[in-house]
């Protein structure tokens, strides 16, 4: 069987994930589909608006055939490690290729600009570190030192966030020499930060804005989800009683920081050049969330990185837990959060080739980084009462989500 | 002008208190009444039912002249620091004798059983110890190591609360050698931890019970409080949309137990002989503060310890810090919460004679102490809604509360 891999978030999924599916396998003449998920928290430093079995299941219902855990570590960082430890996670799983979006829909121009960007990276970083030094946000420095460097923005544009994601991916897979073959398909629907929905095919950023706005109703964006995602969505609330962003966990963040030191708090991963104090003085009088990432806001750390600093925060994630990642060139397990029939009959074959554990359970003292999951589900669930946190949990104890399509 | 000193925790103040006040005020011929009261946190590890501006309120109200506040790290601690703290900060203020109540009323025994405890405090330390090797639980085995030491229950009884408080502030004069004349008068109220009320005098633990028990209405206890006491719970109330009881507190302390790890446990005072991994196998399962004490609870951990310890992760205090209280001889402050005129007149002559700070408002880098007692003040509040929560903060910014009577 051939496995083509994704690399998601699914926060929600909805009709353009569908797509993507359909034209990955179309592209990649695979047989099975295989994502790599975020669990709890996100890339872009936000809680996942349900839990992750609930989007599992709308997922496995709707095209994917197997779906695996990104570790945490991994899931709430820069593009780099991010892809990097999707890729790793899919190469163990044994895909063939790997298929994302992008805005041209061309391969070529990211296979080029990997070995213009490897023949120069030194050149890069250190334009990068003047254009950082000069004032300039993250983006445009870093697009400044691509132009330097002989990067045309017209063969690939890296300040849009889909097109430095599936950079990153080709990346890892040349710097790992996996033998994976890269698709990209072009991108139907609206730009990644979109707000507004305007089609049936919608940003996640528009459908979330929506979905939480509305007095937590799914019947304003159905149109733009998949009927199991109506139904997960709805499932989860009756579960949890709510769904999940930022501003439930803002007395826990404010909490945990007007009780912390300074010294405490420059441990916490991320907290880099000084952040805490600033975070720990503008904690006096931040009225919400939004409030107080807006007060810490500035040029250099923008509201992504912020945000990233506080889901390690609130998951207590240490300095000295993310050196586990250095110089990584392997996952040490997989996590099963879900699979199909398909799923099933594909892996009944792979798992004899797997040299890692194919994890179904969490278990304690497993691996270091299967704790850290633990506790980043734990602090996901903690806004929930104390019943419905306990149920939840209970899945991440049962294992994978077994779903006939 | 003649001062004396209570030591008080006004949890909240009621009758017993009114008549504590009042006697005390006959047997010290005191023209000044002094109270040094715990803030936040209470000595048996509990957060009082409401703030100590709105204690201290009613309390000037109805008898005290000048409210100062036992700084946190005294506050929540066994008997012999508490008083420590209490006394040193009595002293420092000028108080020229203290009143308390006790059993019997009569101070001799009290004076006597201190005499006998210096002459053999190895021989009761070694008992204790052998007691509790034997598997008794702390009051036990206390009592069966006085009576080894030659102290006769008829002379002392000192498994009763108020006996060891009262037994502690004497200890603390004669260690210290301090000016001050110790008073004690005969309770009338019911036992100290009687949980239901048979009278105009009630016991704190009875009144509380009924206040949080009954929908959070003072109607059913007015007649076992001051008027003032009634007004101040109300407006409380009003101010921060509840009372406090532990149960408010324990999504807070069960998301921190379960994102910590246990070194991190291990360095929280009070976190002794491994029972952080106690605490941390029985949070899998508690569904509720009553039900999580009660899970960790064992013969040698009491409830009360077990409280303290909640306390002192909730306030994120470590071991290290509390290490600024060994050998201490004098109090670093003296932090004035609130005072009436004749507080005003008194202070005004006292204040020359103080060789230490007479602190009215929270300053930051005043003082380690004024720091904790900062982050203490933010757990405390952290239950509440957002904005109420900086409302009710600012008083501590504000500095103390003038009333007249």
């Amino acid at each position: 069987m051939k496995a083509c891999g994704l690399v998601v978030e699914y926060n929600p999924f909805h009709n353009g994930h569908v797509y993507h599916i359909n034209e990955a396998k179309k592209v990649s003449n695979a047989d099975c589909m295989i994502a790599v998920m975020s669990g709890t928290f996100l890339q872009r430093g936000e809680p996942a608006i349900i839990d992750k079995y609930h989007r599992t299941k709308a997922a496995i219902k709707t095209g994917i055939d197997i779906m695996v855990e990104l570790p945490y570590p991994f899931a709430v960082q820069s593009s780099y490690l991010f892809a990097k430890g999707a890729i790793l996670t899919l190469h163990k799983i044994g895909v063939d290729s790997i298929c994302f979006g992008s805005e041209s829909g061309d391969i070529s121009p990211f296979i080029a600009g990997y070995e213009t960007l490897t023949q120069n990276q030194s050149a890069y970083k250190k334009q990068l570190s003047i254009g950082l030094d000069e004032g300039l946000s993250y983006p445009v420095a870093s697009k400044k030192a691509y132009q330097e460097i002989g990067l045309k923005p017209n063969q690939i544009d890296l300040t849009k966030p889909n097109n430095i994601l599936g950079f990153s991916y080709v990346q890892a897979i040349k710097d790992h020499q996996l033998p994976i073959e890269p698709f990209t398909i072009k991108r139907t629907n609206n730009n990644y930060h979109d707000e507004t929905i305007t089609g049936s095919i919608a940003s996640a950023t528009s459908i979330r804005k929506q979905l939480l706005q509305n007095n937590y109703s799914a019947d304003e964006v159905d149109y733009t989800i998949p009927v199991e995602t109506v139904h997960q969505l709805k499932e989860y609330k009756q579960k949890a009683t709510t769904w999940h962003s930022w501003e439930h966990y803002f007395p826990l963040l404010h909490y945990r920081v007007q009780t912390m030191s300074l010294e405490e708090l420059s441990s916490i991963s991320g907290m880099d050049e000084g952040i805490e104090h600033r975070i720990k003085k503008t904690a006096r009088n931040a009225a919400s969330f939004v409030d107080w990432v807006s007060k810490i806001k500035t040029k250099r750390y923008t509201w992504t990185r912020i945000q990233r600093i506080f889901v390690h925060l609130l998951t207590n994630t240490k300095k000295s837990e993310m050196q586990l990642l250095e110089g990584i060139s392997s996952v040490p397990y997989v996590r099963l959060l879900g699979l199909s029939e398909k799923g099933q009959e594909y892996l009944s074959q792979q798992k004899k080739k797997m040299d890692i554990p194919l994890i179904t359970k969490l278990r304690r003292n497993n691996h270091p980084l299967l704790s850290m999951e633990e506790r980043a589900t734990n602090a996901y669930y903690s806004v929930l009462p104390t019943k419905n946190r306990f149920e939840l949990f209970k899945q991440e104890l049962y294992g994978p989500v077994i779903e006939k399509k």
